[in-house]
């Protein structure tokens, strides 16, 4: 009842009313603004509490207890219509119970802080409410596209005659376009033909590349036994050697070498690999070379920094996140193919409901034969209006101060007796990470014994913040490496006190373990 | 200049205010919700202005027009940021020039409309900005996604002992999961050895089928060729005869058939396969029953129409897509599948970093795994306010008034001499389609010469169509009918007013062809 009263003054517009008394109902405009501009107060009010540190950022419960109903938050949907003030109350809840991503302290996840421009443009695309498949319906997003996709292209690096790309449903969907791409490229009829008619494919890419390369080879029929992980150094980056030995053995087993994902910016690590000692090997090959650059895209706007992407020039493909290292809300994500038509070629079925050639505009505007997904979600708008307000100058400054604050915590973790650095050299990109020695595990020398009980530290302390709710951090096992925090930063509302009070926290937490 | 001054009064706090003066800034509160605010204002403005039948559906304009900027909008992206002002007026341009889908008189695509609701739905879901991998970050949305899926699930006559599910970004994406499953079912091989290490698999569907059928084909390394085009009859329904017939010879090539699509509303006919008698097929030859129900799924909310998915619990898996025929804000699309856990079985790859076993919640709840995006957008908190705001009545009666509609242009068409049915039979879904023949073809007897110029005629009027911006309505060929319309009803907006409008506006651009 409490979420009620805090609605003021025109909620008695809309207390009985139901959705069936909006629009497109003659004469609903009133109640339909009103509706959604109470909607949009509780978002405000949202959004102003998320950035306060005295917030939590989360307020946990177990599904169970989500699931049985809290404070007359009940998930269960009926047949019967509620009344339009039972779904703010709804809408209140669902945030509450829901995790403050864009929290200042919520160092959880690659994707973090709350942009109110790009924000604004999500709310203007959803009113929008239409789809990418051809300029008929969205001749103004599907000009955006063209422009920022051209931007993104400048700055790898590649001319104005090379270059293509489209908007993706997550970096995972960008890299699988990648092997599709490539396998095309090698073996076009396998389009109508199958698999059964072309060599058994090998690709290759490091130990600590993300995920997402495997299951485009268990998704594109390639498997993912045909995926070989090359040795990373212990900063985890690729090592070339290593990339040269995998792609002989490969070829001595029989199998046929195609494609290699150097990662930029490694989803654990933040590790960048040799771009242009693997451009050579891929030359010397002749092998495609994606850059999985999803996380370390973002560092080509930063002059201090797009010096880690050397060599990026010289990739037939990249996967760059947007919705990462740039602060766009989710989802946002780039598959840029330097050889220009050829997602077309590679992907086009010319269905003739959709992509009539007897239209009367230059009907190389309907991209969504390029695609493999049909109907695409704007995902552009908010991108566009974004670099409209901020600029080059005001993505860079992000990015700088999300590395700064990654040094920050880095400089600090090197002078404390507590904490240990999972590799000594400073971070490349945003992530740092560390481990955690509560009092019992700081006289055990290291080895097994130590690793054991170390291992479970990270999840307990995991635990015990997110019953508490004030700050959240990551933490996985890597390699021989038991369980540790990775710390990212890509919020631009994290600060230099936000840093201390996560080790403060940690301290707190797992002191006593 | 003309959008600034109607922006009214509290615009004074954003004149030469830039994005660095918006939170997170320190004291930016206010400046902040100041400028959503105005935002909100350019929404509602436009969004009341949509409904409206005075309100053009588009204002047309060739890519080059548009490119070269319009009275000021200029795409371009600068390396200076814009204030506050500029951004205000471009958002205002971007609706300006952009195509009214949810106007009452745009037929053009199977989404249309604009549910306030579902808007209201997006709102929110864009302000939580999170993703759907982990219980650990979207613990409402993951709960919420498991609930809808289950009333889905429910409506398809799966028991409770069965049955699982997942968001798509569209059905294309839901349609290739299908295939995936079915391989992987008959083959779990394939996931690491690849297609190498399994018989040439071959797939069926229509010829009236969605052509994402043959693009899953081409990315999981089947080959289009492998997908067989089952015959129709004049109606579109797929003959099970056929299907048989179809079967057979595959296996006599030596190709190991596997998987079946069933329609249930086809994208142009909107016919629906007879599911049974497929279903009979499947099970005779142990084929793995896929119903790809994205446009016609919408129907098992009414209990009038359901009776055309008779035999949907027989199958295997489901595409529905809730952006269709539920008209909730794009993008909403499911799959379905019967076994459960099959589709965690098929798609984990267990990467640590993101699903750690230590967790202190019940990690099954852990969704990111099922899928092969990693990384997923939520689609679902519209569809679930929806539900609870409109319940399973309101959803009913929104789609059978637009079969109503369709019916109702079916009966004018019948008794016109202007205007030829491509088919005579009453429409089992919301789709009509028909020829508009002009003056100078009324005479002609049936046959190459009048096709020829018939084939011209729906081209011609789209173009003035577009041009002129009054209403939208797709063509195209198919088989060997020359171009003729698909008129759709999605949009609850739409009145039997708006029907008669199209044929006048038909009747007006095409008398003098």
């Amino acid at each position: 009842m409490d979420s009620l009263q805090k609605l003021g003054g025109i909620n008695a517009i809309i207390i009985s009313h139901s959705s069936s008394d909006l629009l497109p109902t003659e004469g609903s405009e009133e109640a339909s603004r009103h509706f959604l501009q109470e909607i949009v107060n509780i978002l405000l009010a949202y959004m102003c509490k998320l950035f306060k540190r005295s917030t939590k950022v989360l307020d946990f419960h177990h599904p169970h207890q989500l699931k049985e109903g809290l404070e007359g938050f009940t998930l269960e949907l009926s047949d019967q219509p509620e009344n339009l003030e039972q779904l703010l109350v709804d809408c209140r809840d669902t945030l509450k119970y829901g995790v403050k991503t864009g929290h200042p302290r919520f160092f959880n996840q690659l994707s973090s802080g709350l942009d109110i421009i790009g924000l604004a443009g999500e709310w203007l695309t959803s009113t929008a409410n239409t789809n990418m498949f051809t300029y008929e319906i969205s001749p103004v997003f599907i000009l955006m596209e063209e422009v920022v996709l051209r931007k993104m292209m400048d700055m790898l690096g590649w001319s104005n005659e090379e270059g293509d790309g489209i908007f993706c449903p997550g970096g995972t969907v960008s890299n699988l376009y990648s092997v599709l791409l490539a396998r095309y490229h090698f073996f076009p009829e396998v389009k109508s033909r199958g698999m059964s008619a072309i060599p058994r494919l090998a690709m290759f890419t490091s130990s600590h590349s993300h995920y997402s390369i495997q299951k485009s080879a268990a998704v594109l029929g390639i498997g993912t036994e045909n995926v070989l992980l090359v040795k990373c150094d212990e900063r985890g980056k690729m090592i070339p050697g290593e990339l040269e030995s995998s792609i002989a053995s490969a070829k001595d087993r029989g199998l046929y070498p195609f494609y290699v994902s150097a990662t930029a910016g490694t989803t654990v690590y933040g590790a960048f690999d040799p771009l242009n000692d693997i451009a050579d090997i891929c030359e010397r090959h002749g092998l495609w070379m994606h850059v999985d650059a999803a996380w370390g895209g973002g560092l080509l706007m930063s002059k201090r920094h797009r010096v880690k992407l050397q060599g990026i020039d010289r990739s037939s493909s990249v996967t760059w996140n947007p919705h990462k290292m740039m602060g766009v809300p989710l989802q946002c994500a780039t598959l840029l193919v330097r050889k220009k038509g050829f997602l077309q070629e590679c992907n086009q079925l010319c269905a003739e409901y959709l992509f009539q050639p007897d239209k009367h505009y230059d009907t190389s505007y309907d991209t969504g034969d390029k695609t493999i997904q049909c109907g695409r979600h704007v995902d552009v708008f908010k991108l566009w209006l974004m670099w409209k307000a901020k600029g080059m100058e005001g993505f860079e400054s992000q990015i700088n101060k999300c590395l700064e604050n990654a040094e920050y915590l880095f400089d600090k973790l090197k002078n404390r007796t507590d904490f240990l650095l999972v590799f000594e050299s400073k971070p490349e990109h945003s992530n740092v990470c560390f481990w955690y020695l509560p009092h019992s595990l700081r006289n055990l020398p290291p080895g097994c014994e130590r690793d054991k009980k170390l291992h479970a530290v990270a999840p307990k302390i995991k635990a015990k913040m997110m019953e508490e709710g004030l700050t959240m951090i990551g933490y996985q096992p890597l390699g021989n490496k038991v369980n540790f925090f990775r710390c990212v930063f890509s919020n631009s509302a994290t600060q230099r006190e936000d840093v201390d009070f996560l080790l403060d926290e940690i301290v707190r937490l797992g002191h006593d373990l």
